[in-house]
C-alpha cells in the first residue's frame, strides 16, 4: 500500500507518493492561489494528487489514506480545517477532507496542524523513530511545536495545543503577533537569528558577517553560524545570546515532558552540531531531572525539507 | 471495596480508608522520623496503615490497594521512589512499595509524587471529575504541576515530568533552587507572594496589611487578599503583580495542552474567586486559541488539604 502526503503552505502546495518507511516515490508542487471561497485551493490540490499518483504508476485504489497538513488548527476527526491565517491562506472551519475526497476519489483523508504532522513524520521515520514519546519543534520564521505522546499526536480538545513557540520565556518581553509579549518564538526562531545578527553587524562594522552578507537587512541564520566557524566574535556572541534562549525553551519543554526524544527542525538546524552542542551543554546543566541516568535525546530532525509531506503522508500510521 | 490513601510528607505522613467516591471514612497522621536508611519512615507508615484500616472496622483484604503520594520522582510500575530530597526526607531507588506490603500485607501498593497525585485526584473525584485531560497545578512553598491524559498520570520517560514550577517565564530572573534562573516558581508561589507582600508593607508605612499583621516577615498570602479588600492599594498592587506572573505561567500551559480543565490548589488558592478572576481575566485576554469555541475551564481545585490522601487512594481508578 502507498500513502499521499500533502503540504500545503502559504507559498505553495506540495504532495508526494511515500512507502510505508516514509520513502518518497513522486513528488511535485503548485503554487498556492487562494480563492475567496477556499475552493480554489483544494481544486489545485486534488489535480495534484491525481498528477503524482498517476506519475507512480498507481491509481487512487493503491492510496490507503492521503494525509494534509496545513498551517493553523486542525479538526482531524471530523476533517476539518479549524482556523488558518497566513497571508496568503485563511480557512474558517473548512471541510477540506470531504472536499479532497470528492474531488480525488481518495479512500480516507487525514488532516493535521503542519508542525503536528512532521512531528509525526520525525517519530514515525525520521529522528524519533522507535521512540513512543517525543517533542519536535521547528525553527523557522516563527517557532513551531509538536507533541508525540503514545505514538499519537497530543494537541489538546480543542485541537489547538501543541503551541510550543507562545509560552512566553521573557514576562514582559518582546511583543509577539500573538498578542502576548516575550514568547519564545520572538527569541527562538530563525527571524530572532537574523534580527539579532543585524544588530551585530550595524554595531560592528568590522565583523566578518559584512563580508558573508553586504547588507546587514538580509543576512541569514546560515552566515552567523559561518562567520563564527571564522572566528568573528560578534557572531559568535549572537549564537551564545539564541542559544541561550534556545536552550531555555527546550529546558522549559524537557521539564514539563520529560519526552524520549526532541528533536529541532526548520532553517535554523541546517546549522547542525554548531548549534546542537551548545545546546545539549546547556539542558545538561539546567534540566530539573539532570541525575536521572535517563536523559532525553535532543537531535537534529532527520527529514528536512521533505517533513511535511513524509510527515502528512504517516499521519495514519 | 476500599481504597488507602497515604500521603507521605516532610512533616507528617498521613493515611486514609476511602470508598470509591474519594469520601473518607477514617484517617489518621503521624509525625515524618526518617531514619539513615529510611526504613523509619516505612514502619511508620505501615503501623499507621493498618491502624486507620482497623478503626475502619475493616481488614487488608478489605482494601484493593494503597496509593502513596510522595515529594520527587517516583518510578510507579517498579514501586520505586527514585529520587526525593526535602530537608527531613531523603530517598534514593528506595523500594517503598515492596517495603510497605511486606509490612502491611497489603495486595498491592502503588507510588506517585505528590502533585500527580493530587492532580489523579482532581481529575478523578475533584475540580476536573468527567473531564480526560487536565492540568492540575500547586501554589504553595513552591509551584507543583499534575498532567493528566486520557485519565491518566502523564510524567514522562523517567518519571521525572510534569515540574511545571520550573519552567522559565523571566529569562535571567531570580535565582531558584533547582539551578536555573527565572523559573515560574519563583514568582507565582506562595512563597513568593509573601515575599512580594513583605516588600511592599516596607516601603508603605500606611498599608492596611500593618494592621493585618504586625511583622513584615510574617505577613501571609491570605493577609493580602484580605487589606486588598479592604481598599489597600498597596496590597492590590502586590496582587495584581502576582496574578501577572501567575496567569502567565497559566496562559503557557493552556497553549501547550489545551486542557479541558486546569485546578489550582494550595494555600494561595484559598482566595477563590479573588485569585481566580483576574487570572481567567488574562487568560481569556492572551491565550492563543482565544476565539475558539471551547475554551479551557480555569477552576479552584476541589480537594483541599486532604488531596494528598484522596488523590493516592485514587491512583488506581
Amino acid at each position: 500500500m502507498y500513502y499521499l502526503g500533502i503540504d500545503l503552505g502559504g507559498m505553495s502546495i506540495k504532495a508526494g507518493v511515500c512507502d510505508e518507511n516514509g520513502k518518497i516515490l513522486v513528488k511535485g508542487s503548485v503554487p498556492t492561489v487562494q480563492t475567496p471561497d477556499g475552493d480554489g485551493v483544494v481544486r489545485d490540490m486534488a489535480a495534484l494528487c491525481l498528477d503524482v499518483i498517476s506519475k507512480a504508476g498507481l491509481t487512487v485504489d493503491d492510496i490507503a489514506y492521503a494525509g494534509v497538513s496545513s498551517p493553523g488548527s486542525a479538526d482531524t476527526e471530523a476533517g476539518v480545517i479549524v482556523y488558518a491565517c497566513t497571508v496568503s491562506l485563511k480557512f474558517l472551519n473548512y471541510p477540506l477532507a470531504a472536499k479532497l475526497q470528492a474531488l480525488t476519489g481518495l479512500k480516507k483523508v487525514i488532516i493535521e496542524n503542519d508542525a503536528n504532522a512532521a512531528a509525526k513524520g520525525e517519530a514515525t521515520v525520521g529522528a524519533a523513530k522507535g521512540y513512543k514519546d517525543s517533542i519536535f519543534i521547528t525553527l523557522g520564521t516563527g517557532v513551531g511545536g509538536g507533541i508525540i505522546i503514545d505514538n499519537k499526536v497530543y494537541k489538546g480538545f480543542n485541537c489547538a495545543g501543541g503551541e510550543l513557540g507562545h509560552i512566553v520565556i521573557v514576562h514582559g518581553g518582546k511583543q509577539c503577533a500573538c498578542g502576548r509579549k516575550g514568547c519564545w518564538e520572538q527569541y527562538a526562531s530563525a527571524t530572532a537569528l537574523m534580527a539579532m545578527a543585524k544588530q551585530a553587524m550595524d554595531a560592528d562594522k568590522s565583523s566578518k558577517l559584512w563580508e558573508l552578507c553586504p547588507k546587514s537587512d538580509e543576512v541569514k541564520g546560515s552566515d552567523v553560524f559561518k562567520a563564527a566557524g571564522m572566528g568573528d566574535k560578534s557572531a559568535q556572541k549572537v549564537i551564545d545570546e539564541y542559544v541561550s534562549y534556545l536552550a531555555c525553551g527546550i529546558v522549559d519543554i524537557i521539564n514539563i515532558f520529560q519526552p524520549e526524544v526532541l528533536s529541532i527542525g526548520g532553517g535554523v538546524s541546517n546549522a547542525g552540531d554548531a548549534l546542537l552542542k551548545p545546546v545539549i551543554d546547556i539542558v545538561k546543566r539546567e534540566q530539573y531531572s539532570r541525575n536521572s541516568d535517563k536523559q532525553t535525546l535532543i537531535k537534529i530532525a532527520a527529514l528536512g525539507n521533505d517533513a511535511g509531506i513524509i510527515g502528512s503522508a504517516m499521519l495514519g500510521l
